[in-house]
């Protein structure tokens, strides 16, 4: 099974990102997860070693999917 | 039948997004089209007209997704 996760931040680009291109994904093939990290703000540091500058991302067995842009990472941070 | 298609042009951007992105979509809920906008220029109008500015762009029932940055649309008329 390989890996697919959705990074967002709750904005609504995101929110349309994740209702669409996260629900389109095969779930035979992929294991989805999907990480808001405006919560989960401990999972900023792994978001951005895969790779991801903007949100909503999608990572797909580690290579990152900048999918439109909501938000700059740098932004998530406080 | 939902709708997907994923228009690209051939770069390496493309490649990577239509190999790893258009092949992660659940085949029982969409019929997936893979469009090359650089072969197909007759689709530039359709590509356009659904709100396309760049490829790789995926486009889930009329809702468009860029997915990182390969070409704007303008580059691909001639």
């Amino acid at each position: 099974m390989s890996k697919a996760v959705f990074y967002h931040a709750g904005c609504p680009v995101c929110i349309e990102a994740e209702q669409q291109v996260a629900n389109s994904i095969h779930p035979a093939k992929y294991d989805v997860e999907i990480v808001h990290l405006g919560e989960a703000g401990d999972r900023l540091g792994e978001a951005e070693s895969a790779g991801v500058k903007s949100v909503p991302a999608l990572v797909l067995d580690g290579t990152v999917f900048h999918i439109n842009h909501g938000a700059d990472l740098s932004a998530l941070k406080s």
